[in-house]
């Protein structure tokens, strides 16, 4: 039997939908008893020349020729963005559809709301593909380790700052040369501050928190810092301490206090995710139960994306098959508090200027000693430019400490700047 | 509501899945309605002292108590081996009872005929802690990767000869001093030989080809060579080439022809897998969608493997709730042929001792040019004991040429023994 699908958007990730839908349009009938067909292609010009093969007369420029349509039992949407996706998708639940969508932003910001309008209509909602394009990670989170209490989430989960800082690292480019080639190459877009601010990975965070913690994370929750303020001397540092620089986002919870934070970090060459170059993603979730994990691949691209939203689809069928819905839901049953002065002790990596005179140096140590925070490493480079660089890597303390010693060293005359605080991972488990 | 459980079984993984179950019992009957609950344990000595705190009148030594239970719905079996827990698991199966296993032997000798007889009853067999202990995998390739081919499954699935590998690596040790304290450790059982020889790889690889590749994978399909050749000689010329030694399980479907072998393989130290030492899994899959992907994590080990036996349990609540079985099911549908003789070219790493005479190395060197099996790299190394070491590292060759190689080696008087002969890995992609 065929199961009719209406595709919202025919962009990247819309054509690799219908390009994979139909090399496994057999197998997968054979496979669950359903042929999915895709019906109707929304696109915002019919007339447009598009990459992939797809009948003129299943392009429309009217939604409603797709969400009106009783014949759709499915529609995928990947348009991205809030509006008009949200609008289509809970119309398209509203008339008892089921949805697949790869739209990060729309689960971050309004998960919940569409999560609940479709339990009320009895239809699923999937979006394996929303975080971590191939990798799967929200079915095995949400089926897989449930049986854990999730305490830790740790990963590389935008690919256009791994890519940006994997070339700064191979070649010492600076942030603005290594965007512009990410831009050239399609890796960055032409304004590119969702993923260089570290937004996208926020985003991504907040859901991937909101299912490992089971509890409602809110994109405010997570405290962002982007890689606009990392400098090719903070890579070469970096180098020189046997570290590679990674946007990490990290989610913690601690008997129920979370802290979420995405941020520039100093990952030591052999820790696993120093390994993670290019257009790659990495998770590390840590269980109870289960120990440490880590899910590796392709975090982006056509047909990797299109993996996991065709891996939904099926997943649809088999529930279309056996005419159940919610068998597995959301699971935001917790009430837990988000705390960023919570979060725990780590190294970290400070970049000071200071004016080269005799003295300075002993003034600095004086206040990291009076915030309790202890020095590591201490190297004096060179003096550029009439001043003086000294790079401090501390031992394991706490964010709220270092961020005294910060406020402490900026108040210093002898300090022109704190030009650089990053955390630094330990080495890797493994 | 409660649903009972039967367990059978209660060694290690047995041990963690009593502990696992009592601490999220309230956690999983908030998320499925359902709450677990273990009502009968299967033991030998119902009087024998356990580590874990197991209420006596739970424990039983008649299987029958068990499977004729008609209160218990779910059978779990953590007995392993092949007899008497195919009995036991088609009892529960014949008495409608969902069955969850971490029996890899079983499933790998007997899952076809257990699935089927289970799809009869409309019943459910999970068996995620089959393979990779808490690694999420089995239903990563049953769900999540549908959409995929297959082409390639390549990784570390065997605990035991990992430790001994890395602790080889790490100080120089011998094979035997090596086992002996992976022994001591209890890494490695009394009798070491499923695990060392390489048989239980070759079981896991086989579960997860008929799987991935979507046909039946019988054991004889593989090809299997244990670790006990591997010597400390070995382990520190390929530390020399700047590789490592690790026991792969590789699976390959070119088309339809599958290749499928366990090997202990030069792995280069920048490459992912390298880095898994100790008792840690990984399993590189690869699909024409997604690309590469990795999972990682412990593959062995009380609580992690209950965790994915608990997550299986979960999994037949949801299906208990809604009233379905078979959801997603076995999915062997195509004919593929097995063919070792296909094999890719890969380079290949050999050691031979020879005489230390004038022209040896002329003659060897004719006999790799004949085979058109060019060298990367040949090192003499100094002689021992009267004879020279020669290692030689061939450019990319079929195995089938290389096997030519070796034996037209063993025929020449003037060496001695090719004393071994492994694959090496290319650098990973990442």
């Amino acid at each position: 039997m065929d199961v009719y699908i209406g595709l919202l958007g025919c962009g990247t990730v819309g054509s690799g939908v219908i390009e994979l839908t139909r090399r496994r349009s057999a197998k997968i009938a054979d496979l669950t008893g359903l042929r999915p067909v895709i019906k109707r292609v929304l696109v915002r010009d019919v007339h447009k020349a598009r990459d992939v093969a797809v009948e003129h007369d299943l392009l429309t420029d009217r939604a409603e020729d797709i969400l009106h349509d009783d014949e759709i039992s499915i529609v995928v949407e990947t348009i991205g963005g809030i509006e008009p996706a949200k609008t289509f998708i809970l119309e398209a639940i509203r008339g008892r559809k089921h949805v697949v969508t790869a739209n990060k932003d729309l689960i971050a910001l309004c998960g919940q709301e569409i999560l609940e309008v479709a339990e009320q209509n009895g239809v699923d909602v999937y979006y394996e593909a929303a975080v971590g394009g191939a990798i799967p990670v929200i079915r095995p989170l949400k089926e897989c380790l449930t049986a854990n209490n999730i305490t830790d989430l740790k990963g590389i989960i935008n690919g256009t700052t791994n890519y940006i800082l994997s070339k700064m690292t191979e070649t010492g480019a600076s942030f603005e040369e290594a965007l512009r080639e990410a831009q050239e190459l399609g890796y960055a877009e032409a304004d590119p501050s969702s993923d260089v601010d570290g937004l996208d990975a926020a985003r991504k965070l907040t859901i991937l928190a909101s299912i490992a913690f089971q509890t409602r994370v809110r994109l405010e929750d997570v405290r962002v810092t982007g890689i606009r303020g990392v400098t090719a001397t903070d890579v070469a540092y970096a180098q020189e301490l046997g570290a590679v620089i990674k946007l990490l986002a990290v989610g913690k919870d601690r008997d129920g206090i979370l802290t979420l934070e995405v941020r520039p970090t100093l990952v030591p060459k052999h820790h696993p995710l120093a390994s993670v170059s290019g257009s790659f993603n990495a998770l590390f979730v840590t269980g109870d139960a289960a120990g440490d994990l880590l899910f590796f691949g392709r975090g982006a691209g056509s047909l990797p994306t299109a993996s996991s939203v065709v891996g939904d689809v099926i997943d649809c069928l088999r529930n279309i098959k056996l005419g159940v819905s919610g068998r597995v839901g959301e699971v935001l049953m917790f009430r837990k508090r988000v705390d960023p002065a919570k979060a725990e002790p780590v190294s970290h990596y400070l970049r000071l200027q200071v004016e080269d005179q005799p003295g300075v140096f002993a003034r600095i140590a004086a206040i990291f000693g009076d915030a309790a925070v202890s020095m590591e490493t201490v190297v004096q480079k060179r003096a550029r430019g009439g001043h003086a660089e000294i790079v401090v890597v501390t031992h394991k303390a706490a964010p709220v400490d270092v961020d005294r010693v910060v406020e402490a060293l900026r108040a210093l005359p002898s300090v022109r700047a704190v030009a650089a605080v990053m955390p630094v991972e330990s080495n890797g488990d493994t």
